[in-house]
């Protein structure tokens, strides 16, 4: 009906084939769970997580307890949703995560030690109480299902040598909580060849020799997207797939991308114009036309999360023509130069122009704007018409 | 209850001032509009829209028919609403725009001859049809109301010269219209002494007297944030106050901000940590330690729309201490440096970190990361915690 802004298609069966060609790659006693934080990398947890729970997933990851609990709505109780900003500022989240039946990944001493004393607290009261809710009940008739983070090597989140060798020497602070995963986190697994991974996989071996004897139940957990093309050695027992899901390349390992594209962006024409000769494009006329020059005008902007970096760099495309961005990408609109496309084959007002698709990757797209695709995908606006297929 | 995320506060007292300051510097006889496309640069256009009408706007400027139509559901029904898109892709967007009583702006020959075209049919199915439901009655029954825009030299939408002589020399092709506003924009306006704002005022002019007489009940208007700035030549009938609304800085002819912020967004700590000598900061290790550092890390990352070139540029505040950033901002977190807080200030888990407030300026944290305060503000994410105030 309003034809007015891009189309957003986001084919659904690419995502299902992506997790089980990243399944596929390990094992099939490892299990491999899907990272659909920041509403599934932008493509919506609610259309997505379903996808993958009918591929087979049962493991999530989130970022927040929101999102987890925007999570629990749309997949089965089956599933296990691990928090990866674990407790965060609120004490009160992991009364919400035991509600909500989602798993807090604790980050430092300082949230273990917060957990901890919260899963004394609720065991106390109910001793204290005659009476009590099912929710109670269940916090309390046993231990708090947690998962563990030991950084190896980006000082991120995840506890750090110093904390882990505390948390060693004095295991009485796991008192109460049941540790279902241990996870570390790579820092560099897309690039193969980079020795910082298999210095993270020694470090993660040492920590698992330690914590394993003190928390019988706990499986454990490296490998991010780049992770599963790294070999058996850095599988354990659950991969962690995220960005690849969704169509990025994930290793320099493989020069094409295994992965299936699982967006397209189409805009429309606002307008077609002819600048003249020495006119300028766009705010402060960061480009001058050195010659007269047929445009399109495109119905796309950073309101729309396309880069403002993209501004006289980045490329769309018309009918497998190229028509390079000139001047500096507008709010809501975009100058191209139809200098590259043959006259009759010039779009119209209202014709379609390809931002991501046949000719251009999300990787490609977010290289020009000096970003990854990442940041593309977890960007991409609320105006767009969102197709699934 | 979920303090994970941060908090954005949007104080609607200080937008409405800002609102009369702008007005204000133009005579009481001249218009002030609002810009609110893109939810009202991203504070959302169901809060702030109702806020500027009751500070006395009557006039507002969306970029799609989709934003025109959510807009309409929240101010009265005496207010103007154009859409700075104009028809777009769909022709169907004209019956829409009548139908929600807001008026599309034409930005082109192409958009003025489907107007016309529209409008004719319409006009002819009135005299076909015996019984007609309000709404056609109202479309049939007088004009079709338009805005013209008239390009001056950005080369983005609007009229060219060559058009706009076309359309002078056969005015015929506005029969049916009626048009009630003629505007262009500046590419130039906040930078007060650019010669281009005085040749694209000229080149306004110029339009105006050709197309005044076709158009005996169209209003001017061309002054955009900064153009409230360049003396009254450019107030013409009509000033549109945009991002200066929401507190960046409009203009070089002042060197400090005449608008007030209205947004300050604060972030809680997820973990306090300390990297070693010789360590690595996030991925790929961008940022090597060259001593031992305390850290704090930081739920907020570009999925919040915090831009990834901030990654090793910009910096964060605690106790109006500075926490510059270190190595590549994440999706969900970001890690900053301690260094420079006294120990007995370090913040703890859950303690909240200033991003933009009274140490930061929306405009400063725009400018660490290479862009615009307008690309910050319409990308704020969707996970923090909203206030207004």
């Amino acid at each position: 009906m309003c034809a007015m802004s891009g189309e957003l298609t986001i084919n659904l069966g690419a995502l299902l084939r992506n997790y089980k060609t990243l399944d596929a790659l390990s094992a099939p006693e490892r299990e491999t769970a899907c990272v659909v934080k920041a509403d599934a990398y932008g493509l919506k947890v609610g259309k997505c997580a379903p996808v993958l729970y009918e591929a087979g997933a049962r493991t999530f990851f989130v970022a927040t307890t929101s999102e987890a609990i925007e999570l629990r709505g749309v997949i089965p109780d089956d599933s296990n949703i691990y928090v990866l900003g674990g407790l965060g500022a609120g004490e009160g989240n992991l009364e919400l995560d035991v509600r909500h039946n989602v798993i807090p990944v604790l980050n430092s001493l300082a949230e273990i030690k917060c957990a901890h004393k919260m899963s004394a607290l609720r065991a106390a009261k109910q001793i204290e109480r005659s009476t009590e809710s099912t929710n109670d009940n269940l916090f309390a008739s046993k231990k708090v299902p947690v998962a563990l983070h030991f950084d190896t090597g980006m000082n991120r989140l995840g506890l750090g040598e110093d904390e882990a060798n505390v948390l060693f020497q004095d295991p009485s602070i796991l008192k109460g909580l049941n540790v279902r995963l241990v996870i570390s986190h790579f820092a560099s697994s897309e690039e193969a060849d980079n020795p910082d991974n298999r210095a993270q996989l020694e470090r993660f071996n040492a920590v698992k020799s330690r914590i394993a004897p003190l928390c019988p139940e706990a499986r454990f957990s490296l490998a991010n997207s780049g992770g599963f093309f790294l070999g058996e050695d850095y599988h354990f027992d659950m991969t962690r797939a995220g960005v690849a899901l969704y169509g990025a390349h994930p290793t320099s390992s493989l020069s094409d991308n295994p992965m299936e594209p699982i967006i397209s962006l189409n805009v429309p024409v606002l307008q077609v114009r002819t600048a003249k000769k020495g006119e300028g494009a766009g705010y402060n006329s960061t480009y001058r036309f050195e010659q007269d020059t047929d445009l399109a005008i495109v119905s796309i902007g950073y309101a729309d999360g396309l880069p403002r970096s993209l501004s006289n760099e980045g490329v769309f495309y018309c009918r497998g023509y190229a028509l390079p961005i000139r001047g500096r990408v507008s709010m809501d609109s975009v100058i191209c130069d139809l200098g590259g496309v043959p006259k009759d084959q010039h779009p119209s007002l209202g014709d379609m122009v390809e931002v991501i698709g046949e000719s251009q990757s999300l990787d490609a797209l977010a290289k020009s704007a000096g970003t990854i695709s990442y940041e593309i995908l977890t960007s991409l606006g609320a105006r767009y018409k969102r197709n699934y297929i």
